[in-house]
This record gives structure tokens, sequence and C-alpha cells, in this order.
């Protein structure tokens, strides 16, 4: 693809956090972003040059969007295929409609981390009661059924930790597609970041250990102390998937690092991620930067890392707090705009690096 | 004053790159921005939450402008008195009016260089013909003529090379009031960048080196060289400017060093600064970051320097190679989404960081 220059119009489906700080990245570089979300005045679209206000569903909206856009690009995966369809028919879409329908579905995304040489946990599709019943017999309790699409946070999971449990797990379902996923001893969950250009090129940044809570990230550390056994491997899991896909742009490969010291594939996200926040001041280049050079056809950023970053996530009324953390020296806040600190609202983060040696 | 929290609207008077780059660094900290500019869509506003467009000198804009804002800030010193005055009466001018008359006005300025200990250059003011005749024979030649207010970036200003000058000289003028500068030896510009918060706590960035071309800066370098000797010197002169001003945000002092090795004081610029440019990646704190902690009540920013940072203006058509910046390992690129190249118009920047040893 030939690059697009400075002034041209990046447009971004969801007005998010993601898509803010892609935004404002993409702003540095000279270029507009036009933001398409449901809602006005949205956390990414208050820092845009355009928004268009409409259902994602409403066709005659994305078109007209995508008209005014050189490039589209999204900041969740949960778009929907008509909006992607309309965008990725019109040659505008980064990273493809095929990463996104693969992140959509959890069945689809496994098949594709094993085809790209990766291990994921045991599983089975679910579409009835008697395919829980043979998966269950198959792989023992505890055992996760999730929705097979639309889940995001932990949110659409039941746990099961005794075959009587398949009831009421197969009435939280609610008549959806499911996959019932095999309890692993999990030791930690990784996450690695890449970028493929259009060119081919490829970057990726160090790899990250994650902490959740109650289903939600809370803390990123990168690198991740004592993993040097599994960035080679991750490297070569997501440079696969990023060939296989053609990809543009920037991939989130979620990985759980096995009590028996495995390295399975959990997820994969075709976008920016928040397990790359740290990316912001702890390297050279940004990941938002990096998508927004990836799909606008521009070379790669530098990915080096500029010290040790932790960063953690704001949720809920952790946000009421950011007087003491602008108090704090050395600890970058970034607050996203997004009004009420609702519980389990991601409201911002905290980015500290513990910079090299002769430093500071 | 009580800080403002996120969510708060900060104002800014003036949609150029230095608005557009304050609107950036005020996002991060989740507050929403609005820009007043007589064009619409001005670099600023294309990033911000809300727009005004009206002429400085329409009071009733201006005035629901700042009814809109929380607290109101300013891109450019030659705001016009009226519309600081209207902001100013509302208590929401940040900084104050007062370091925008002195900064209006060059025989001012020098009178509170001094004021503050700093030497200035030799200088006299001009309003009539024979002041300038009588300020050419006491000064000598070579001298710069320059008017009293609404100079920038070199313009209005003329050489006088010998004393047969002066009829073009006062012509050019054009019966503004002047200023007549004796020529002095200078080895270089430097600048530094300091910040008050509402608090009285203050912070300083390095000392910086700025080398111009045609009246334009071109490149700055921090920390200056081979410039010890006169760092503690120039915080000493900016602290007094400070405190003098009950200043809030962050202020620019121009100096010279001479050839025979004294620091003048040129100029001060009451707002965030070219020759700070380097600070968005060279240092803990960006000066746009600190400057909106500052006018909104925040606690300052950790200004340490991150390492030796080279800052290159993009002027004109030096824009147009933006793709050779983008592929740059280690360049920062940053462009202004200005629209047309004109020859003299500062288009983007670039920055380089030279980390300390144990990075990169």
């Amino acid at each position: 693809m030939i690059a697009m220059p400075p002034g041209a119009t990046l447009g971004v489906l969801g007005g998010g956090q993601l898509g803010r700080m892609l935004a404002l990245a993409a702003a540095r570089l000279g270029l507009d972003v036009h933001v398409f979300d449901p809602e006005p005045r949205s956390a990414a679209a208050r820092v845009a040059a355009r928004e268009t206000c409409a259902p994602f569903a409403d066709a005659d909206a994305v078109a007209g969007f995508a008209r005014a856009c050189a490039v589209v690009t999204y900041e969740f995966e949960n778009v929907p295929a008509e909006a992607a369809a309309i965008t990725a028919a019109a040659g505008l879409l980064r990273p493809g409609a095929k990463a996104l329908a693969i992140a959509q579905d959890r069945i689809d995304e496994k098949a594709f981390a094993r085809a790209c040489g990766a291990e994921t946990t045991p599983h089975a599709a679910i579409e009835t009661r008697a395919d829980l019943d043979a998966a269950l017999a198959r792989l023992g309790v505890p055992a996760v059924l999730k929705t097979r699409r639309l889940g995001y946070d932990g949110k659409g999971q039941v746990w099961l930790r005794a075959p009587e449990d398949a009831d009421a797990a197969w009435a939280a379902l609610g008549g959806a597609s499911g996959i019932l996923e095999a309890a692993v001893p999990i030791a930690r969950e990784l996450s690695l970041i890449g970028a493929r250009a259009a060119d081919g090129a490829t970057a990726f940044y160090d790899l990250c250990e994650n902490r959740h809570e109650a289903g939600i990230l809370r803390q990123t550390r990168a690198p991740a102390p004592a993993a040097d056994a599994f960035a080679a491997r991750a490297r070569a899991i997501a440079s696969a998937m990023l060939e296989r896909l053609d990809y543009v742009g920037v991939l989130a490969v979620e990985l759980f690092e096995t009590k028996d010291g495995r390295l399975l594939v959990n997820e994969i996200a075709p976008r920016v991620h928040n397990s790359g926040h740290w990316t912001i001041e702890g390297a050279a280049t940004s990941q938002f930067e990096q998508h927004v050079r990836a799909v606008m056809g521009w070379p790669l950023g530098d990915p080096t890392a500029l010290g040790a970053a932790l960063m953690t996530n704001l949720i809920g009324p952790d946000a009421d707090r950011w007087a003491a953390f602008a108090a704090e020296p050395g600890a970058h806040l970034h607050l996203y705009a997004k009004g009420e600190a609702r519980p389990g609202r991601k409201m911002g983060h905290v980015t500290r690096i513990a910079r090299a040696q002769g430093e500071r």
C-alpha cells in the first residue's frame, strides 16, 4: 500500500480509551482522526478532528464514515461483521476482516493458534446440552464455559467446579454458542505485542507479565521477569500469526505460562492492548504510534524498551485518587475522560518506569 | 487555588502547534480542551473537545468562551489586552495578565529582567526620529531597531549597519513605538524553561542551546554543551521572574551568552516554548504537561532529563521529508497538521535523544 501522508484521515471504529490513545498518537504525526461510536462525545471523539455518532449496525452511517477516511481501523475486536465488511469492501480496513473474524470466535481463534504452532487449552465447541455433557466427560472439572463470541474482561464466563454445575452453566449460556475449556494449572498470564507493516516488516515489544483481579487486568510488568525461556517462542508464534493473516497493525497475543512450564495461547486481540500501555513512556515507539504507522502504510518505529515498566490500571474509584498519582514523582498518569467511575470501569492507568543505570 | 479535577475544561487562546501540543498533554490527564482561534479547524482545535472561532477582539465571544472554561491559558504572548482582561477579570487567566503585558512590550520586558537581577543588551525606547538619532549616537552601530510590541520570529526587526541606515529603519518602523538595541557580540543563544505551581513550587528544565536560521529557531540542544557556568545564574534569574510575577505555568527565558562570557536576558515568553519541545520525549514530564499541571492547580511534574536531546524544527518544505524522518530509528517525528508548507512556517519537529549508557 502507498503510505498515507500527514493530513490524511484515520477512521477509528470505537470511541473508548484505546481509540483515544490511538487518536493522540495519530495527532502527533499530523494525521486527522475520525471516530465512529454510538455514543456522542466519546472519550476518543473528544480528542479527534471529527466524529460520527451512529449504531455500528447503521450501514449508511458506516459507509459515509468510510468515504471520509483514508484508512479505517478499530479499537475493539467485537466490531459487528457488517460494519467490518463495509469498510473492508472499500479496501480501507486494517487490520483486515479475517483477523477480526478469528478474534471474534473462540473456537476459530484456538484453531488458528494451533495452526500457527501454538498450544492452547484443551477445549470443545458447545452447541447443545449434549455437547456440554460430552465435553465435561472428556475434559473433566474444573472447566470454564464461555460464550463462543462477544466476551471480554471475564464477562460471559462461568466456572464449573463439579459435574452438577452443568445445569446452571448451560442456563447461563442462554442458548448462545459456547466453548468449554479445561482448567489448566496456570502460573501466570503473559502477553506479547507485535506489529506488522504493509511491507511485511515486523517488530515486537518485550514479553509482558499480566496480573488480573476479578477478570480485569490490574497490572502489567515489562519485561516479564524470568521469562527468557518463553520470549523466543512467543515471538515465533506471533510471527506466524502476523504472516498467516497478512496482518497490518498491532496484534496482541495473550498467553498462559502453565505450572508445568508450557506456553499456551489464550486469546488474540487484533488491536492495541491494555498490556501495551506501558509502551507510551517505556518504549521508543508506543504501541499506539506503532499501530498508526502500520495501518497508514508508514514504516514501523523502534520498539526498544527504555527501562523496566510497571503499568497499573485505575479501575472504577481508583481514579478518585488522581491527585496522589499526579503528585508521585516519576508516575505517569493517564486518565480517559470517561465520566462516571463505575465499578469495574477502566478509568485510567499509571505507568512507572525504572530506567537503566546512569539515568535519573 | 483549588486543583481542577479531571473532566474540567482548559481553555486555550490560540490554535497553533503550541496549543495543539498543550491539548494533547491535557487530554492525557483526562481534561477537556476548548480552543479559541479566529481560524476554524485550527491545528489545536482538531484535537480539542470544543472550539470557538471568533476574532480575539470579539469581547462577547471571549466572554462566552471564558464562561465555558475552568481555566484559560494562551499559546502566544500577543493575546490582545482586551481578551486577556476579560478572562483575567473572571479569575481564569493563567499565567496572569501581568506576565502577558510585560512580554508584549520589549522595553518593559528589559526593565523587568533588570529588576530580576539580569543583564540585558544596552537599548533605548524609540518614539520619534530624534529618539532614534540620539540612541544611535549613544549605542553606536551595528544596532537593531525593533517594534516595541508584536514582533516574533525575527519579524519587525531592521538592522542598522551604519548611521545612514537610520532613514530606512525609521521608515520600516512605520510610526510604531520602537526599541533600538546595541549589537552585542553573541556567542550563542541559550534558553531556560521553568515552571511555577499555584503553591509556589518551581521546577526547571536543563538549560538549552538554540541555533537560529533566518530569525527562526532551527535546532535546540539540551542540555546546552559547556554551559555549567551559566546554569545556576539562569535559574536564579528565572526564579526571580517567577516569584515577582506570582507566576503560574511555564515560563521561557531566552538568553544570550556573549563572546566575553556574560549572560544577558533577551526575551521572556510566558508560555510553553519551541526550545522546550525536546521535553516531550527527553524529560520525565514534558513542558506541555508541566504547563497544564501548573495552570490547573496540580503539583508540578518531574523535569529531569532522560538523555541528551537534539530538537530540529521542520520549517516549510522540510516537512515534505516526513517519510525519511518516520523511517529513521530513534527519531521522534511531530507534525502539526497546519496544511500548506509555506516558507518559514513551522510545520513540525524531530527530536533525537541520546540516552544514557546502559540503554538502547
